[in-house]
């Protein structure tokens, strides 16, 4: 297909498509003339998975060249293709970035602890460890007694989770197609999953204390 | 306690607490002299909460005192209370506000139905419906198939943890310290919990597909 039809099939704007060509974002369509290119779904796909993770996650165009450029390289292992999904930060960058000299030792920190604990096998990198370690210290610092214990039973609950979120990553897809998914799936349903959390804990507040006054 | 106590107490500036106390945030102390008034606990109390709406959450003065002012007036009724917390959106405006006249109607939304086939009694105006219809909206739009229907276990979920969340109120604790408790736990545990998930799709990857590669 010609990039007007590209356009058309992806909902992105033929300038912007342009951009992410010459970015390197999109590899090039196949010259068919000095001005023109052949399209194909290939180029579709990635250019949903691109707005999923600039348009959509916001991260920059070189944090998502870090993250297609990984998902092209490392096609053949789905554990490794989903890492560096799972693996990312909460503001796209992957883990491998986050971890300079001044990351603790495994075992250092709380979220070690947690992990040793829960049994889980998570690389040092990911640089989720860092928002449990941040997290904790926060809370303590305002006055709130928690350690990494006190978390114990909401990752018992994630544990469940994430066996949702793979199990949907199970039908045969190819691993452009999984790495999308993964993408949508992880980032688009966290505020779903804390949206989720706040109504439960307005039905939850309900149940135990009763009628809160005048309701619409 | 002198205002210099004051902010050693609850580590906000001088300056800062002065503006809290010119915005309306913090009631002023009782005046010893014409420039002296004493602080008690109740201050450090709200200061602490004040630090955790707007330093730690984000918000702006204005939403802030909105969620302090409805903490003071309806001292009496616990679930109101935590309604007034459980309900604030993501920017921390209260749910009242985002509910205009182009609010759909009950059961038009797939929010609706997910509660309804939940059996959650939730206020029309909790903000966190919007949040799941526009999550809907937003997958669909990237091509996967979506709906209401594939939230229910992750709903289910969600009710696990806000039982988790209320049992940690359940303590005898005076209204505003509850309002604190809530706040902090419902806004500070919100990445907390997200990073819990990313570490268990890692570990959960890693048990259904193995060895990722070269691991640190």
């Amino acid at each position: 297909m010609r990039i007007s039809e590209l356009s058309r099939r992806s909902g992105v704007p033929t300038a912007t498509i342009k951009y992410y060509l010459r970015e390197g974002l999109l590899p090039p369509g196949r010259a068919t003339a000095a001005t023109q290119a052949e399209y194909d779904e290939h180029h579709v796909r990635r250019l949903r998975l691109i707005r999923a993770l600039i348009g959509v996650r916001g991260l920059s165009v070189s944090a998502a060249r870090n993250v297609l450029d990984a998902v092209s390289e490392e096609e053949t292992d789905t554990h490794s293709l989903l890492g560096l999904v799972f693996g990312l930060s909460p503001t796209g960058k992957p883990g491998e970035e986050s971890a300079g000299e001044g990351s603790p030792a495994p075992g250092d920190s709380e979220a070690g602890s947690l992990l040793a604990e829960l049994g889980w096998d998570v690389t040092e990198h990911n640089p989720a460890r860092h928002v449990i370690d941040q997290t904790l210290e926060t809370l303590r610092s305002l006055g709130v007694d928690y350690d990494w214990r006190s978390l114990l039973p909401y990752a018992r609950l994630a544990e469940q989770t994430a066996v949702l979120d793979l199990d949907q990553l199970q039908s045969p897809l190819d691993p452009l197609e999984k790495a999308e998914r993964a993408v949508l799936l992880t980032f688009l349903l966290e505020p779903a999953l804390l949206a989720l959390r706040r109504l439960a804990q307005e039905a939850e507040s309900h149940s135990r204390y009763g009628e809160p006054g005048p309701r619409e």
